[in-house]
């Protein structure tokens, strides 16, 4: 076991690593869209799992769920060494508004800096990174660690058959960390680890009034517009001058940062004039009386992601919708609970509701917020890593997003767990024109291979 | 020129007028999408053009305007006579949602009731019974007025090359009268003549944020969501109790209706209970001090027809969109003006929108409120042919729907407008599975063969 040689064959396999990415990125794995195009899934299992043989797993397989397929691959010759388990995800975000893609989003297009393609960066890019860095220990001679692969279809429909699945297969998932890359550092020379998650509660909620859509000419005046009513609903959960969520209750379980995470915050360099470059908005917004760095990862939101029914296409169609449906998320943090928030949410909005219109919920994800434990080698190890692959250390932070594996792992089989990634700003992850920086993704497969080394040396 | 012959002939064309009318409803005449479907409005006013020469108009063609064409005939012949126009549009609603139509919207179905088709009651098969009527007369000895026809295509879209056209042929469109059939009765013996029509002030309000769809969790905290700003900026367009318009200066110049404009709202049996089986709401609604029958056609109103961006498809999609685009508009009564609401409603958001956004505003329909004399012959001569033709006098109204041609032709032509129509509540004029009732269509005919005679015994 030789990290040098580990590291020329990273290094030697570069373009071939490229073109395997490319082809995986073909596949249009839209989980939303899923099961209406589970043969694209299909192709992509089949896919990964032979690319997994290949490049020197012991086991690689498919196993069902009750949504789409998860993939599983081992290597298990490390005896005594720790177990790692390599999670990513291979399914994608839709690709709405698709005039704004400036080629298809799923025939990649590579520049001297990019690659272009839907799941560039959210997460094929950057689970391949992972495996790209196993595949040169595996043939080198043989990973320091044993590892264990998972990857999943439904990671951006917030994993609803995931637990499941680990639930019923603890014994051939148990590990002693999940290795999870999925995120991005700030710049090149600052990569993150993040320490905590939110999670997630996201619903539609249905304001329905007359049986038909009606012609406002004639019945404007008559009933109450669904869409007016949404309108005045969704304002109420929002305070306009605050940002705070005006929902009795909702920040009961919400745990203030500690001093210490405090300090951890206060070295991360975002500032608000890189939020405003990063997101070109007029004003920077969010809740009151905490700092950009703090709102988008330890504080919870409200979004409100469309609002479905009624007309919204070109010209005039002057109609009282019949029903209008706002899909809408809570990110939260810990102790947040998303079934209970999503209770909040209903019953607040119920009461609110005038006797003109019927309301109807339907949770369609939810995830618990979590946190890691900073001082487990899983974790440290990527201190080291990340200064040998990038020559910077990472910082440490709660991270925005939400990772149902997270907590559903940490649940259900008690391991550390590192999430990390080699995403950038830049990428436009859930947005048209998705990419990711080639130099990044190099990188990652470099610190990855350092990672395998150091995570059994601290141990 | 003897109404029983023409009477006779036009039973006697019953099936043949039928076969014609699902000719005309064949044509996928949708305004909202103009120019991209020129083609079918050129077979549409090409169709129109040879029909109105078959059955015995003088002359007929199409003029270019700079929208859908308009479809002009006139039969002149009646010497010393007055002269009316018909009126009616060609055009049609947009037909989505598609998938509630139990049959494709532009392939006609005639059970033994009714005709299913975009278009057969909102206008095509009104304005066909009016042409029908024409054709009873032309064929047995000739009318006893002399008649032009003018059939616009872009109605649904509040008209807005029409009133350049009616300005530029004044001298071709001059009339003593004009009659109009684009509306409907209560039920069938309840036939409506209308008075007065409200205007419309329809605008689509953007709000932008970011300059691109970002992820609502690497994100959230971080900018205003545009939803978020946009329900909170609509929901202070109406008053949540009092469903007022709470934008200043809105009610400056509504006039409320005079005495005896109340004594004839006062014979116009529309209760709740008729308006709760109509719409299907669970409960009635709008401005709170005035009742069902004023509020749909005397006093202004709010509408929402549906929210641009984002993401509305199934599933989960965990965006925080860079813009929101709503589709409003406000039915307006005499004597507001559009253009000045326009303005105040711009004004008024913009006032209350907050930094971190970007409002845009688009005006994509106007028209002012009208009413008509209720003195003048033409709309008197009403009276006597719905006695005739339906066996019951007509109900004397104001509509809550927009004519922009009324105004128009009040402004630049002075003549008397009759608005009526053959249309019933049940017709689903805008939503999908539009029909018009087959007997009302055969008795409007009879209608409008009784009134080209009384009008001239009136006068």
């Amino acid at each position: 076991m030789n990290t040098t040689l580990a590291l020329e064959y990273a290094r030697a396999s570069q373009p071939r690593s490229l073109e395997k990415l490319l082809e995986l990125l073909r596949f249009p794995t839209i989980s939303a869209q899923f099961p209406s195009n589970q043969a694209d899934f299909d192709l992509c299992t089949g896919w990964l799992v032979k690319h997994l043989k290949e490049i020197g797993f012991q086991r690689a397989q498919i196993f069902p769920t009750g949504g789409p397929d998860v993939v599983y691959a081992e290597w298990l010759g490390a005896g005594m060494a720790p177990t790692l388990l390599i999670y990513g995800h291979y399914d994608v975000m839709p690709v709405e508004p698709v005039s704004e893609w400036k080629f298809p989003p799923f025939e990649p297009v590579v520049d001297e800096k990019r690659i272009y393609a839907r799941g560039a960066s959210d997460d094929k890019g950057q689970f391949f990174a992972l495996l790209c860095a196993a595949e040169a220990w595996l043939n080198t001679g043989g990973l320091p660690v044993n590892l264990k692969v998972l990857l999943e279809g439904e990671e951006e429909e917030l994993s609803p058959h995931l637990e499941e699945f680990i639930r019923q297969n603890r014994d051939l998932l148990r590990c002693d960390g999940i290795v999870i890359a999925d995120m991005g550092g700030l710049d090149p020379m600052v990569p993150l680890v993040e320490y905590g998650t939110r999670g997630n509660c996201a619903m539609d909620v249905t304001v329905a009034g007359p049986t038909k859509d009606l012609h406002s000419g004639t019945y404007g005046g008559a009933v109450d517009n669904p869409f007016n009513v949404l309108v005045r609903l969704l304002a109420q959960i929002q305070d306009g001058e605050t940002r705070k969520i005006i929902i009795p209750g909702f920040y009961d379980r919400v745990k203030e940062l500690t001093p210490s995470e405090k300090a951890l915050a206060d070295e991360v360099p975002i500032s608000d004039e890189i939020g405003l470059y990063i997101t070109g908005a007029p004003v920077l917004g969010g809740e009151s009386g905490y700092p950009l760095k703090v709102r988008i990862s330890s504080r919870p939101t409200f979004d409100i992601h469309g609002i479905r029914g009624g007309y919204t296409g070109e010209g005039v169609k002057t109609i009282i919708p019949a029903t209008a449906t706002a899909k809408l998320s809570f990110r939260l943090v810990p102790d947040q609970d998303p079934d209970k928030i999503s209770q909040l949410v209903s019953d607040y909005l119920t009461r609110l509701a005038p006797p003109t219109v019927k309301l109807t919920f339907s949770l369609t994800g939810r995830a618990a917020p979590a946190t890691s434990n900073l001082d487990s080698p899983v974790v440290k190890a990527a201190n080291e890593a990340f200064l040998r692959g990038f020559g910077v250390p990472p910082k440490f932070v709660r991270g925005g997003g939400s990772l149902p594996i997270m907590t559903i792992m940490q649940e259900n089989l008690h391991p550390d767990v590192l999430s990390t990634g080699f995403g950038l700003p830049e990428d436009g992850e859930h947005a048209p024109n998705e990419s990711l920086a080639l130099e990044q993704f190099y990188r990652g497969i470099a610190m990855m291979v350092h990672y395998f080394h150091c995570v059994t040396e601290i141990r």
